[in-house]
């Protein structure tokens, strides 16, 4: 089985937005063991849409995904063009006007009449439910492929897709694929290369490559076989001999971030974290509390950008901070054992940096951060670095580097 | 002038990495007055490009632009795909292998001899210069369609764009297209369309379209004329029409966050601000951070996670907290009152909410969260807010509700 996936919108095809929808939903169908072929991008455009259409019946797709162009405004004309190309009338649903209605109904408003042309539908398809918004989905046949249309909003056509897509009953079964993701943190990708070998070699099945985001290499792989146990043992077996070739190298799989990697460390061990945090500005707790539950090993911490709230808050001397600055080793120290002694946790983790674009000097660049990791009843520990890299690298890269140093500190040696 | 822009990669069509390459190419090629009609993303295939480079001549597109397929490696088949649908042999281009040996030489090492297929191009195209990696680009000359090829690594394709590529000469000169983003906060789109009402019609001109993201409404507008100043005349104009209609919804165009817009008034009127984040857990002060310079207005703040932080740092009363809980209006308050207090700043923001997916209760369920802005030598608000989405959106809506509350302040009334 094979998949067409088709995006529309002015803002995607002219660059003003970055079309994320098409490659959340070409992992999902991947999850499934079907392979999209193509992601096609057109405008809100009666003709481009129905051009977008007629390819995926050209490809000979089993199936084609759209999203956008569902929603109440004049610019919004899947289901138009779906019409046309089915030859179809459009229709009024009386069921889902219904539940368009109450939508509104439910916040307290009046159904805009504009959003009545929502519930029409082209004649012999099947609009579906949107349990988080106005616009229904559709569902239809068009020549061989069966066309699926979900609004544009990620949010929205994710709950849609994972509430109610199937697959069409195609017959023959396709092979087995899966994925798995390990993320790594601490080298660079040429580096994780040499380690890997032969694993990488472009014939293998698995198939393994590697990935850099932010610092963080992640190693994918991929496994097809003829059924799903099959294909569950090899995936795994390779997973197996990626971590034992990395070591503690890999923090984490699939979905695990490197904050959700310290945090499970920080669960099992029954231990607290604070932060004080100066360049990254919250970023840390930001991290950390993304996870849900992370109040049980998280108590919270300080955004002390300001000089000020550094002395006044987490003690750190004045005179320290004029003799070495507030980005140095000292004030680093200073700021964790400040965290550690106000919050009660066992471990504190201060930043403090120069992220610029301004404010470097010959001595200390943009890029110079200082991290310190202070434990209870321990030596407190600072690490210097420079990053040669523009301001959000430089912040995003400073979190990770510090919940790293923590989470080294955990794994023990 | 209309161009078509091609990605190319495994890894983009199965969904394991988001292809930004062609939303920067269809912006870069907006400002100097080319609307793309369409972005194709197909797999390292042979057949699969082959398709696309004669797609975007079928489409009469005068430009067509190629991202990835060009590295030294088996599964990088732009350049034979290319040769192929011009019907002419590859050839080696001695310049070129010079440039890539140089490139491994200076750097310590042999070049692999893999790297040699990356000096091969199609008779009667061109190999371009790559400053930055050893992929040259290519430029050829496809039915009507001229064809730019650049690397896939971003920073490649990018340096290589802006260094060497040149709009084709096509007679006619182009038309100069413009655009704007005005960005919005407080209401959905179905009650920003009626306020723009026939600006909206789709064939005006200049354009005007809305997109919606993480409650930020988003109004584009595009205007198209003959020259320059005839264009931004007209973007100038709509622009100034949106913002009468919208009034203070609007905060910002273009590249401005509402942080950003926060930042500006505070900076402005030279007041500080500080934050106390439950939910948000940082968000809003990494948030405030990304902006360089945020230091002249923000002062800092803390992340009172747990109740023991909101108690001895805040001093929110432990019997309040037990009386009204942590997520309640009078927590919301005691918090942004101890956080003016505690930094001197002019103003306090201070969040307190249920992020979910676990937590909440009957009376105060996911999604209930408390604002609450201090002002010095004023009084303290407070607002409710119930926000029926999921973790991630329920913490970024608070953080943009709570800046925009503060905005608001500052514009007065």
């Amino acid at each position: 089985m094979n998949a067409f996936i088709i995006a529309i919108g002015d803002e995607l095809v002219t660059g003003q937005s970055v079309d994320t929808n098409s490659a959340w939903l070409s992992d999902r169908l991947l999850q499934r063991g079907v392979l999209t072929k193509t992601h096609i991008t057109v405008a809100d455009d009666l003709a481009g849409i129905e051009y977008a259409l007629e390819q995926a019946g050209l490809l000979g797709a089993d199936l084609a995904i759209v999203t956008g162009g569902l929603g109440p405004t004049a610019d919004d004309l899947t289901r138009q063009a779906l019409a046309k190309v089915m030859d179809a009338p459009l229709e009024l649903d009386e069921r889902s006007l219904g539940r368009i209605e109450a939508f509104f109904r439910q916040r307290g408003r009046e159904m805009p009449d504009a959003n009545r042309v929502q519930a029409m539908c082209p004649a012999g398809a099947i609009l579906l439910d949107n349990s988080t918004g106005t616009a229904p989905g559709i569902c239809a046949k068009v020549m061989g492929t069966e066309v699926w249309c979900f609004p544009g909003v990620p949010r929205e056509m994710k709950a849609m897709f994972d509430e109610q897509f199937a697959l069409p009953a195609c017959g023959e079964a396709g092979r087995v694929i899966l994925t798995a993701l390990l993320h790594t943190f601490g080298a660079g990708e040429s580096s994780i290369a040499p380690l890997l070998g032969e694993m990488m070699d472009r014939d293998r099945n698995p198939t393994v490559g590697t990935t850099a985001k932010q610092s963080v290499v992640s190693v994918r792989i991929r496994s097809a076989a003829e059924n799903h146990s099959a294909a569950r043992r090899q995936l795994d077996d390779t997973a197996t001999e990626v971590k034992s070739r990395l070591g503690k190298l890999v923090f984490g799989r699939d979905e695990m971030t490197l904050a959700d990697a310290v945090g499970a460390l920080l669960r099992e061990q029954g231990k607290m974290l604070a932060t004080a945090e100066s360049c990254t500005g919250g970023l840390i707790g930001k991290m950390l509390t993304d996870a849900p539950g992370s109040s049980a090993y998280y108590a919270g911490g300080w955004v002390t950008y300001s000089n000020a709230l550094k002395h006044d808050q987490l003690g750190v001397p004045n005179e320290l901070l004029e003799q070495h600055g507030a980005v140095s080793e000292q004030a680093a120290i200073a700021m964790a054992q400040g965290a550690l002694g106000h919050s009660g946790a066992d471990y504190a983790l201060a930043v403090t940096g120069i992220a610029g674009p301004t404010g470097g000097t010959e001595e200390k660049p943009v890029g110079t951060v200082w991290i310190a990791l202070a434990s209870r009843g321990e030596h407190t520990t600072a690490e210097h670095h420079l990053m040669p890299f523009d301001r959000e690298a430089i912040r995003t890269r400073t979190a990770y580097t510090a919940l790293n140093m923590l989470r080294v500190k955990l794994l023990g040696e």
